[in-house]
């Protein structure tokens, strides 16, 4: 598949506009719009819908291994986040649910394999599925104290999940109102940690209220709109004070922008006559969601949508009406959290994706219209599915997860070499260089790949060298070990070498 | 080595400015300017000067096997010219002149080594350098009449060079002016053909001048030129009537702007007093380079400088002088031309461009400032050579040259797999299945790449299909074949198939 796409296909899915900065966008020499595939869904669907019309096609399985690139604002940590990268991604297509279901699973099943036979601590992990879309993923995680996710699991259970898609089990019961509603003053008190010491009350019983815009609404037609009408519709977010906002789950709610975007001060004194800092739910007259939590507390602290006033003792559908279709998931997973599935508590691991599979359903092919005929005659859209692995960052959360304080101890599936063979003044001893020579020799003619350092560089720097690239066996040959008929045999990562007759070694090897 | 490349390695060799538009720029979303990669040069040699500082770790060789982008004004004949292509790049890199001599025909041999393992009919030709640069370069041809090229070669001898670079022997030394110098009329006779014609004088006798423009002049520093200023400065260049203009060698002049671009009628005009049709070196007073075979010729026709008049029994010297550093190779060589090492005469080919490498010396080391020391502590600007495969063109040769009315036919050591095994009617006879899979089993265990035809298709469409993909070796199996003990057994491309016992098709493939 082409890395350079035409736009039309990603107009076709209304990705072209979807897509933020990290599509990169070109003009070819004709001055039509291309850009560099970030992904390939609209590519095979293209080619799916040219080649692919009867149902007895199905099922079908494409895939490449291929240069991507995305725009990060910020490319860091090497090759574990660059702008271009190489990926294994693959795409199927099926004329009924069970099929694909079938398929996603053995695809799931699938990664798990690779990344054990990788000799890999890893999880899969229930996923957002982002700007790809469908309606639910997994994506497969190598845990590393460096990884830039967080994954929540359940202690005494399967439920794993990203931080971004994780949930909890949905709170208690609200309490009835116990205290009556009153205005405090709270001069210069702000964040919910300064009100909760002011007010002596604990973070759990304040609320917080966080102003985001709201979904854009449809152009006015007749274009006749005044400065008031082009200030953004505004929402409030409402969160227990202990807790934080999860975006990806805010900016998928029907009535916030996507992406998630902050109201400015300007506009939040507009829409509600107040600062950030005193708001809160209670008479707020703008669209309103409120966190499962935060809707479970009563005789609450919140701001009163006067400057440096706070309201306490505040109850909701008592002091404020309360719509069931605005109580909903809003924040992140806390460790302690009891599981969704009721399998224990939420701990945190952190992890390095390496890879991610999505059920799509017909999101690509409903738009693009790709389209088979089933038994019956009859135009049925495929299912799809869709299955990225991150070949670049693998290499470097396999190097995360296997190495040193001098260096990479490759695990053997994926060791760029098996043996090492570290010849010592190979430039002058003949005896060593016709016994690395046919060491090599021995070692190939038996399908082992065997690298020989054959430099002129002192043992030392040899040593050095074979510790950093880090080939999981080495064997040194110098004149002294050839003359008492023992080599030196190292594992790399073990504590210390063996000294064996050649034989010997190269029979374990080959065993 | 990146898709995407930074401008700022282009600008320190000055080819951002330099590469016409077939390169792809962009910005990325920090405004940045960047180019789909067409070649590499820059890239390596950035690489090299950050990490290479001694003789002691030269020569070095690095290759990438890599998609490239040229924005192609016309793509054509599928994968042979498609803008996006994946390509073998290598580059080489020296402390001495003997050492690269040494790996250049390394390269040589191993491209010519290469097609030969792929049963290609090839030429290694001498070729210009185009925008890669560097002093000398070789092509490897596949021939075939679809090719884009044409190649010379010397019909008793080694000599073979693309058309663009070819040349023929020097022609034998000018005859004594025998006619006088007389104006003769021509009334609407401009092309060479209708004034031989009228003249009754072998196209071979009569000289054509086309006028082009020059190499520009550094710009004005004051910014105070005229309209006259703006002309373009203009040069006039002759050839023999029968012979035609080689674009490639004449940019490569000194005073004649690169690329080529020919002047327009206005600006003759201006230059000459007179239209094209009756301009002629004689008397002509703008810089002019001949052709040697043009410089050879005495009592010549060519236009007179006015309109409908041409001169007869010119000469150069007596009528015109001729300075010997004017007199220059400026034409494509023509069937029949005495090879340039007096090896016979030159023949055509076409051919299909699959290799190229390049003789790169310093134009990429000097400008980018890429340095090592040498024994004696001295800086040194390494040498360089690169040599580049074009793999998908590579597939679309060998296709070219294997195949027959129905299909490919795949050469063993390129061919997706070796065995392909149709089984006929494998969803409902069971003997069929297993013996099918069975086979399948015992060639995959030997090292034999196979492909199992098991879908249920009619006969026909499987053969067909067969045919088509080109496999070299298909066996046939069926319930008939099956009772009687014997297989049919055919080698793509051969006459008739075999019906044979399965054991020795089995014991053929794998000896």
């Amino acid at each position: 598949m082409p890395v350079v796409q035409p736009a039309e296909l990603w107009q076709e899915t209304g990705r072209w506009s979807k897509m933020g900065p990290e599509m990169l966008r070109m003009k070819d020499r004709h001055d039509r719009d291309f850009c560099l595939g970030p992904t390939h869904e609209e590519v095979i669907t293209d080619l799916f819908r040219r080649d692919i019309h009867s149902y007895r096609q199905l099922p079908c399985n494409f895939y490449q291994i291929q240069t991507k690139f995305r725009d990060e604002i910020r490319p860091r940590f090497g090759v574990m986040r660059a702008r271009e990268f190489t990926m294994k991604d693959g795409y199927s297509f099926h004329a009924d649910q069970a099929c694909f279901d079938a398929t996603y699973q053995e695809m799931y099943d699938c990664y798990e394999r690779i990344l054990r036979r990788m000799a890999l601590d890893f999880r899969a992990v229930e996923a957002d599925t982002g700007n790809i879309g469908g309606a639910n993923s997994h994506e497969f995680h190598v845990l590393a104290d460096s990884g830039e996710d967080l994954i929540a699991y359940a202690t005494r259970g399967d439920y794993a999940a990203n931080l971004e898609k994780a949930a909890a089990a949905p709170p208690a019961d609200r309490p009835e109102p116990a205290e009556t509603l009153e205005k405090v003053a709270t001069p210069n008190q702000t964040s919910i940690e300064d009100v909760a010491a002011y007010l002596k009350v604990p973070e759990t019983r304040c609320l917080k209220t966080l102003i985001v815009q709201g979904a854009p609404e449809a152009e006015a037609q007749d274009g006749q709109r005044t400065h008031e009408d082009t200030r953004p519709q505004l929402v409030a977010l409402v969160l227990r004070g202990d807790h934080e906002l999860n975006e990806i789950k805010a900016q998928k709610l029907a009535g916030v922008a996507n992406p998630l975007r902050f109201a400015d001060e300007d506009d939040i004194q507009a829409a509600t006559g107040c600062m950030p800092g005193s708001i809160g739910p209670v008479g707020l007259e703008i669209p309103t969601y409120v966190d499962r939590d935060a809707a479970a507390v009563a005789d609450f602290v919140c701001g009163a949508n006067e400057e440096g006033i706070h309201y306490r003792g505040a109850n909701w559908v008592r002091d404020q009406p309360l719509a069931e279709a605005d109580v909903v998931d809003l924040r992140n997973v806390v460790p302690g959290d009891a599981a969704p599935d009721g399998s224990g508590e939420l701990q945190f691991l952190r992890g390095i994706e390496v890879g991610h599979i999505f059920q799509l359903g017909t999101v690509y092919s409903e738009p693009m219209q790709a389209k088979v005929l089933d038994q019956n005659g009859r135009s049925v859209t495929p299912i799809m599915g869709c299955y990225g692995m991150g070949v670049t960052r693998l290499v470097a959360a396999i190097i995360e997860q296997n190495h040193d304080e001098v260096g990479i101890i490759w695990p053997e599936p994926v060791a760029p070499y098996l043996v090492h063979v570290v010849a010592l003044n190979y430039g002058k001893s003949d005896a060593v260089r016709e016994a690395a020579d046919r060491l090599y020799d021995v070692l190939k003619e038996r399908n082992l790949e065997v690298l020989l350092d054959d430099r002129d560089e002192r043992p030392g720097v040899k040593f050095a060298d074979a510790d950093l690239i880090g080939i999981p066996h080495r064997i040194t040959i110098g004149d002294r070990g050839l003359k008492e008929g023992r080599l030196e045999y190292l594992i790399r990562g073990a504590a210390q070498a063996e000294k064996l007759p050649l034989d010997e070694i190269v029979s374990r090897l080959a065993g």
